[in-house]
């Protein structure tokens, strides 16, 4: 007689199944030579939007915000402590890898984006190497906002900003808020460039100067550097725009659709433009500990992770910004 | 009776006048408190080709790379004297000006290209200050390749390659030879990817890989640094593709038409992209003058002025290398 395979169906997860968004119960992940961490609370990123729609054909879990408590793994010292963990997983042996920068291994896994299932589920797992334990001061709230914070503090792995450095940031979306002000902390002035003042409030208070795009367009190569997190082909334009000869641009955002580009205008400028993804977690956490950046003020709204279908047709609606999911 | 005004017709000069290219006699230049150089040799841009197509929207004599005899000067040790010219001419007053990067002026002038009359004449004149005294060891036709080869040169202004780094130039025009050889003088490993043998040869008794672009397709993500000097879409795309995850592309080709760019690519794989145009006569010079490039070989014909419509036809062939012009 055939033994009957019983499956146990004992976590919840918000998954992309052949471009459909489902919350489903699905087996309860194994650790497997990595860590356990049952998730506390997840964000929800315009990236899981644009992967909801097909975006880099990723199938499972999606969600790489989150902050979770470790529940099983082989650094016995780790279990029970409460962690954030950096999304690239890398193959460990490869050049790239052994030099320290797992973010663009070739062969890497990236959390709810590449080859690996993602945070907005009960349980994640994640190489034990990539976690980072989280001090007391910082609230779920805020930790939850480490990923996207490292990804702004990446702007500084890439360009030297100085201080009287004039600096434009496109986009009052939750990246353009987050790098605004961590481009600020340089003592550069920084104008940022948006369509939503209930947006932009949060960031004028810290000094900020916030304008419109049609008042950007007067203000034509004043800038030393200009960061484009909007991800629209307009924002791409502004940007080349704003920049006096041989200042810099920062792009922020994946741009999903293959972009115009006016060459000509960046070579008789000698203009640069600098890819930038993903950040070290270190300087996050230390700017939110020392509470230099406000991000809780960035939260829209919190649901159920049952309720993950409804939070990310919430968290694409205009005036939504980051929108929270509990398991 | 009204007075007849007479005008003196006495020198030759290559111009183009609402897209059509000429040889015409026209009033002799007078230094209008500049200085007056009697050209001796010029040699044709592709950039020239492009403006006589309407690149830039330039009427008038074109050319940019030459060497002359000063005329009249207000520097009157300059009197006499061989000289070559930085083809930027900066108003001298505004913030880049004083900063000493009269290249990037916003009111600039730039000799054959921008709102003064270029090289491929009998006479042109420049600012005083933009001259600069050849040595004696540099040959008239090694001396018509310091402009281009400043602009090879420019590429390390822009980018710091190091000893042992994995640079592709991509494209085997006149550009694509000038920047392999000053590239490969940093001690790093250069390939030159192009279509031409009897092109690619000139540097590849250099020690310098050459290889066709089906070729180069296998390398992908290898080099640390590619330069597009081919002004290709495909050039670009190739680009983007040889590059490893943080590689520089130096893009030094005006493209003239608006280029589709993979922004999602230099994003994730934190590509950084330089625009780099023209450079400081001074590294070439000295270049020329310890006979560290070969650029005579570049040489496929010289014409007189007088035919230089035929010459500038010549120039635009396939196979056709670099074209001088003798007054």
């Amino acid at each position: 007689m055939p033994t009957l395979a019983v499956k146990h169906f004992d976590m919840l997860a918000l998954r992309v199944e052949k471009k459909r968004l489902s919350v489903k119960e699905i087996p309860k992940l194994k650790p497997e030579g990595e860590a356990l961490v049952r998730v506390v609370l997840s964000g929800i990123c315009n990236t899981d939007l644009e992967i909801a729609r097909g975006y880099a054909g990723f199938n499972g879990t999606i969600g790489h915000e989150f902050v979770g408590v470790v529940e099983k793994c082989n650094d016995k010292s780790l279990t029970g402590e409460r962690v954030v963990g950096e999304i690239n997983a890398g193959c460990g042996k490869c050049r790239l890898c052994l030099a320290g920068d797992s973010r663009h291994c070739p062969n890497r896994t990236v959390l709810g984006i590449v080859g690996r299932d993602g945070a907005h589920a009960e349980f994640l797992r994640l190489p034990t190497r990539n976690l980072v334990r989280l001090p007391a001061a910082i609230g779920d709230k805020q930790a939850v906002f480490i990923e996207p914070l490292a990804a702004a503090c990446g702007i500084l792995e890439r360009v030297l900003i100085n201080a009287g450095d004039k600096v434009a940031v496109i986009g009052d979306g939750k990246l353009g808020l987050l790098c605004a002000q961590v481009v600020a902390l340089q003592k550069c002035a920084v104008t940022l460039i948006g369509k939503h003042r209930n947006k932009m409030r949060i960031v004028a208070q810290q000094g900020i100067e916030t304008i419109s795009p049609a008042m950007a367009g007067k203000r034509k190569r004043e800038f030393d550097v200009v960061v484009e997190a909007s991800g629209s082909p307009s924002g791409f334009a502004l940007a080349l725009d704003l920049l006096h000869p041989r200042g810099t641009l920062v792009l922020k955002s994946t741009f999903h659709d293959i972009t115009k580009m006016d060459a000509a205008r960046i070579v008789v400028d000698e203009i640069t433009i600098v890819g930038s993804r993903c950040g070290r977690f270190e300087p996050a956490i230390d700017l939110l500990k020392r509470g230099a950046v406000e991000v809780e003020s960035l939260i829209s709204e919190e649901h159920s992770l049952a309720d993950g279908v409804f939070a990310m047709q919430r968290a694409g609606e205009r005036g939504v910004m980051k929108v929270l999911l509990r398991p």
